[in-house]
């Protein structure tokens, strides 16, 4: 990073780009209010408090008016970026939006890379590198799971998590180079069985942060759930039925196969990617054979696997069977089997008879083979809340965005590996008995790979890469 | 429209849809205060002065930690809609805006219907009528004219306008009615000769701003600018040099038909609207026959038209010819000529001397046909800036939107024909000494119609009408 880009004031649209009732633009460096003050016609800025909003109108430089906007004044460092800051509300036309920037550069602004009021926000102390990223992740949110991961994030919590292992590695590490300095006399001033102690300590919660990863991942992107099964058991009828009560929040992804279709859903805050697949049948059809193997993968990157039987069909059992082979093959992945057409079969029975009845096929199918059972109508629905329930459950079972910290960075999950990794090296070298120095080594190279998380330590690379993710005026 | 409705606290997101660095939520009314502070965790709000910001925390109604953010108070009346309004400036993903509106309405919000805080604005006074729709002109606008326009307009400058006009007749409504109370009598307090002269000083105004219409709507939505002629003549490679210095602005529009292009370019602050035409020659072939109407078609709706000819091509005096026959059969379109190719035809001449050349070509084109030519060669450039500027000259002779009262909007175009009409019959009525009763009536429905227009006068459905254009949160 240049520091002298720091210097000067930049600016940029705030807000989401279009047309919209306001917009924000961002003004923010040493020179925020004496350029805006270049465009301003109302009462004169030199005396606004920090923290008070002005209206007023805004000119081009050549005193044409702009638009009559609302100037709200944060004084530096009780700021975003700990500059000094100037956010003006004008009409959001993208013609106001463009010009206005057009004019804050004519008088002397720059327009702002993409997240540049966040870096300097870093670079000022307001914020460390996780919770900036923090800021990006709360930005992008599109559930309430992935709100809260990000929301933990931007406020520091994670930063905090890692910062106190760091600091205990760090006291260690220290102990560890005074022992090099004193190395011909071959003392031991760090405890090994204390260090080895941290060690497992430490290796024990970065391995469930990175196990926590694909989780995170899936809570941010959507939880991968596919329903699968023969042709005509009622798979599409179901999803239907999953997102009936969302429908306003459902969004079509055009399927990347020309055999499945994806929809997104909100169910109890947590976002999650239904995938109809084609119906799973065996067949010399080459064709059919192709979308049955695409079908195949996607279980095999499923979290929840919802597999729908026909129960009248004279297959039921096979079908089972099946899911049960597939269950044992992928223990990571979560079958359910739903037993669909509940209205045909059972429709002597009274509901509460019918529930009882699920309950224990459910504990049985459990025991017998590992795969819990439901018995659903997708046709009328019956079951389909408790189906989401088991999931919302299901999901959270190791993992719960409301409560853990959670690994849902690539940049961090990269960290963390190598972290990992090191240390790894760290605690053979202390079962080896090897001398201070190569410990000393792969403590101190742990140590950089957390530092880089928080951005105790940082590169100019690390830092562009990091910030040119972001959206322009954040 | 029910008055019990402005009573209650309306939100709405005012900033535009989707995903931002920030977003802003609106609320607005007496209770704005109280039901905000039900989600607020910081320093209370009680003691809030207007004007001011505060930074805080927002949760959700059971108090589970929503967003940081900053609020804004305005003490009403001293707001955009005259009343109590908080702003909310949240992190801009779309979760939280969605999130943070759910919680307001639990909080004991309503979520406000598109223009609703513009209306509150108008029925509090702050704004009349066309002011409040120049409002929606604003955010929408695309240019500098189009944005010029709506700024007179929501400054009030059309009201102002149209309101000294009114006022006048007025005055004059009120001697006519004091002759109806003594009627009987025969006095006439009324000065018909002076009533007659108020009244042709109107219809001069009403007739001027009626006209202006068809330029205000052009230059709202685009100058529709017709680029014509033979096949090859290098109409294509015009329109991309038209464009290619605003490339930036440049956004395709799918043809309505299949045969012609439209692309949309802002010069010198006016937008235009090329549209490229299929070549047209005479043919036998039915369907090129068609597209060969359509392109006539366009013509006739054109502001300019582009007529390209190819000098090198036998044809190009029966070219010429032709664009001289559109132009007698459409005085109202502006025909210009482009003797295209002028880097084939006149490589050996200097500039200036090719430009003293095009001048005297130019004024004997007028003279003898009244169709401007230009020399150009649109594969080198040169002469499009020319082009360009006689464009933007010849568009704005009648009407200039930088200092012209001009019509845009369908409603008032609407009201002020009507306005025309019953005045026309007021005159008449005056001319043929139609007495003081029949004078009145249509004096007083010329008030109406001009009354509708700023608001003065209102209905129900009429204002249900107009804001229901708005976008929500404005």
């Amino acid at each position: 990073m240049e520091s002298m880009r720091n210097e000067d004031t930049i600016a940029a649209v705030a807000t989401a780009p279009g047309v919209g009732g306001i917009a924000v633009v961002r003004v923010s460096g040493a020179e925020a209010r004496t350029i805006v003050g270049r465009l301003w016609h109302g009462r004169q800025l030199d005396d606004m408090k920090s923290h008070t909003v002005r209206y007023g109108q805004i000119t081009t430089i050549e005193g044409e008016p702009l638009d009559d906007v609302v100037l709200t004044y944060y004084q530096g460092p009780r700021s975003f970026t700990g500059e000094d800051t100037i956010e003006i509300a004008c009409h959001g036309s993208s013609w106001i939006q463009r010009e206005l920037i057009l004019q804050l550069v004519r008088a002397g602004a720059r327009p702002a890379e993409p997240g540049e009021f966040t870096q300097r926000a870093f670079i000022n102390g307001r914020l460390d590198l996780a919770q900036a990223e923090g800021v990006a992740d709360l930005i992008s949110a599109g559930s309430r799971m992935a709100h809260r991961m990000a929301q933990r994030q931007a406020n520091g919590q994670f930063s905090a998590h890692l910062g106190a292992l760091r600091e205990q590695l760090v006291e260690f590490a220290s102990l560890l180079e005074l022992e090099l300095d004193f190395s011909e006399e071959e003392v031991e001033f760090a405890d090994r069985e204390r260090l080895r102690n941290l060690a497992d300590e430490i290796m024990a919660t970065l391995t469930r942060l990175k196990r926590s990863y694909a989780t995170g991942k899936a809570f941010k992107e959507g939880i991968p759930v596919v329903i699968a099964g023969c042709p005509n058991a009622g798979k599409s009828t179901l999803l239907n039925q999953l997102l009936e009560e969302d429908r306003a929040l459902v969004s079509d992804i055009p399927g990347t196969t020309r055999d499945t279709i994806e929809e997104r859903c909100e169910i109890d805050g947590t976002l999650f990617r239904f995938i109809d697949t084609a119906g799973l049948r065996s067949t010399d059809d080459r064709v059919e054979q192709m979308g049955i193997e695409r079908t195949e993968e996607k279980i095999r990157r499923a979290a929840i696997v919802l597999w729908v039987i026909d129960p009248t069909s004279d297959t039921a059992e096979q079908q089972r069977q099946e899911a049960q082979r597939w269950q044992r093959e992928l223990p990571d992945v979560r079958f359910i089997i739903l037993v669909n057409k509940s209205d045909l079969v059972a429709t002597k029975e009274t509901a509460s008879e019918q529930e009882e009845k699920e309950q224990v096929e459910q504990e049985q199918g459990e025991k017998e083979t590992g795969v819990a059972e439901l018995h659903i109508s997708a046709h009328r629905g019956d079951g389909v809340e408790e189906l989401k329930r088991v999931m919302t459950k299901e999901i959270r079972q190791e993992f719960d965005p409301e409560s853990d910290i959670m690994l849902t960075n690539a940049r961090h999950y990269a960290s963390i590996e190598r972290a990992i990794e090191s240390l790894g090296r760290a605690r053979e070298a202390l079962e080896t008995q090897l001398s201070a120095d190569f410990v000393a080594q792969d403590v101190r190279e742990t140590l950089h790979h957390l530092g880089t998380l928080t951005g105790t330590i940082t590169t100019p690379d690390l830092l562009a890469s990091i910030f040119s993710h972001f959206c322009i005026g954040k």
